[in-house]
């Protein structure tokens, strides 16, 4: 038996929903697994801003820091778009205190799922793979100039920061197929030369046993939409992951599947869905928290090490869906805390099938 | 009756079987709307390098710059893969001798041909855009920086570069169906910030008339999977262009039917198809000549101001398609000349029926 302290950041919107479900599962997983689950919910974004004036309180902080992982529901909403403090603003400083620099973004479609797809079901069925981005360097965060006449921005990359992004991708590639593309435009910028030199070293010296492959980004956007089948781990600079992990998520022609992670060097972790708080569903039990569910399963698996609870959770979930109890947004008429409950039902099913 | 000097480049592979296909779809255009087109062939690519050690030989580029427009062909093989002279330079040296700073690149999907596509067929069938990509500036062509252990590249634009490219795109919206999308990363990047400011500032001056709206380019990468058929004229940055531009090539299926135009200030510019010169099939008639024929029509359309004829040749094009006279490479069994041959033929039936 293992004991764990969970911080779960409920939000604003639908974020309390949600979370609550991915609360419900780690419970039933500690329950059933025989683990010791300690939560703790702190205030984050909009509801923190309402309550002291403070999206990122100095009690979320010392909480987050001193968790085994973080659970985020969500945050944001038209109420605060004219305030001076906006609720973002807590998601961004809860990433830069915990140190979380790799985004991971896994998207699958099952085959009962392919359906949903914008795309034909015979290219995008059994698709399966997780786009590691890095978050904190690149043009994105580079130093910015402007006159009235021209603008620039830099994009930096350091040996130091890629390698420690690069280390994420051949650890979860090792989980899962043990396969890693790594996309960059080495032909023609010279923080990509940097980038793929860093990574074949890496590979070379630490992980020649995981089979690595390079593409360019535009390649890699076709590849995508052509061949989604053929990858396993995407690994990515922080402007390429954000426009191919948002072209990625809607291939399951449905967001509210969706999970993600965001790992700093230590293990620990923060993990949210990728869909927003949708202000205008709150309260109603109408979210479907099968977002929320992948992030606990992802928490399970990168931050607490927990290879075969992540797995019963992802069983669990996959038996749900089949069973067609699914909330509106994926054409079902369950209401969000039963498709919670059946999961956690589901849970105990699986792990005694798995037993 | 009008004159028009055109200069070929055939260039390498299957370049100059279908710049000879583009030649007879002039030729025929000429017969039929009674213009005089005269014709120039020269050399560029790895036949240049071959016969007077130069990719881009000096009477080729005066040719060039005398001409009304230019068809290219293609460059490159493997011939050359190990040889210090790259044909693609003289691809490089042309566009900017020219001074060619649009990249036009249409895509669009026939009903009859959304079978093909690897999006399903409802979102896709009928789709019709042109992107409309920046060509000279941005994070391609900054300055760039190397250590051992870092990397920079700069990302620069001028008011100046934005507004020259944005106008191609407002105007080729007013022959099209009067749309602009402006593709940026304006909530994060300065560049982009400029960019969304200056193209405003041009529509509200000078193109009021034409329909504007912003994306992000995250978003659009999503939007080109999940709507493309809401998009007409799609104008982008250079790097964003690149992944946008290839992302959208493969939504037909194949890439036999894509032409594309590079263009500069004087309505002088570069046409070709977007495939490769694919040596393997050199020689034998098996080149579908579908990409440089749509390539044709744009210079109709874009250079020479023959916006009828681009339209019949484009009924031309369709005509054939559906009457299945195909490529292997669209699963028919004609030759590269049997398709040339079709198109020409139905140019002069179109043009009786247009009459
Ligand atoms: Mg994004
Ligand atoms: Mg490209």
């Amino acid at each position: 038996m293992s004991a764990f302290k969970i911080v779960i950041l409920p939000g604003d919107g639908i974020g309390p929903e949600v979370a609550g479900a991915g609360r419900l599962a780690l419970e039933t997983v500690g329950d059933v697994f025989g683990h010791d689950f300690t939560f703790e919910e702190k205030m984050i974004g909009g509801i923190a801003i309402d309550t002291v004036d403070d999206p990122y309180p100095a009690d979320t902080d010392a909480a987050c820091l001193a968790a085994d992982a973080v659970l985020l529901g969500a945050v944001g909403g038209p109420k605060w778009d004219l305030k001076p403090k906006r609720p973002e603003q807590g998601l961004l400083a809860v990433r830069k205190s915990m140190g979380l620099f790799a985004n991971l973004r896994p998207m699958d479609v099952a085959p009962s799922q392919a359906f949903r797809s914008p795309l034909k079901e015979d290219i995008v069925s059994g698709a399966d793979m997780l786009i590691v981005r890095e978050l904190t360097g690149g043009l994105y965060f580079g130093k910015r100039t402007r006159t009235e006449t021209t603008a620039t921005d830099e994009c930096l990359y350091t040996v130091e920061e890629v390698e420690r992004v690069a280390r994420v991708a051949f650890e979860a590639a090792r989980k899962r197929r043990n396969k890693v593309t790594s996309v960059d435009k080495a032909n023609v910028i010279e923080t990509s030369r940097l980038w793929r030199e860093t990574v074949n070293k890496l590979h070379a010296a630490e992980y020649s046993d995981v089979e690595l492959e390079h593409a360019l980004v535009d390649s890699m956007a076709m590849h995508l939409v052509t061949r989604p089948k053929d990858f396993d781990v995407i690994l990515t600079e922080n402007m390429f992951g954000d426009i191919l992990s948002d072209l990625a998520s809607v291939l399951p022609g449905s967001i509210g599947l969706l999970g993600s992670a965001s790992l700093g060097s230590t293990g620990k972790g923060l993990y949210e869905p990728i869909h927003g708080s949708a202000p205008d569903i709150a309260g109603k039990d109408l979210a479907n928290p099968m977002g929320t569910l992948k992030s606990v399963s992802m928490m399970l698996r990168h931050s607490l090490n927990l290879s075969k609870e992540a797995d019963t959770l992802d069983a669990a979930i996959e038996a749900v869906i089949k069973a067609g109890i699914l909330t509106r947004d994926l054409g079902g008429t369950a209401s969000g805390s039963q498709v919670s409950k059946a999961v956690a039902d589901q849970i105990r099913i699986q792990a005694n099938v798995a037993a």
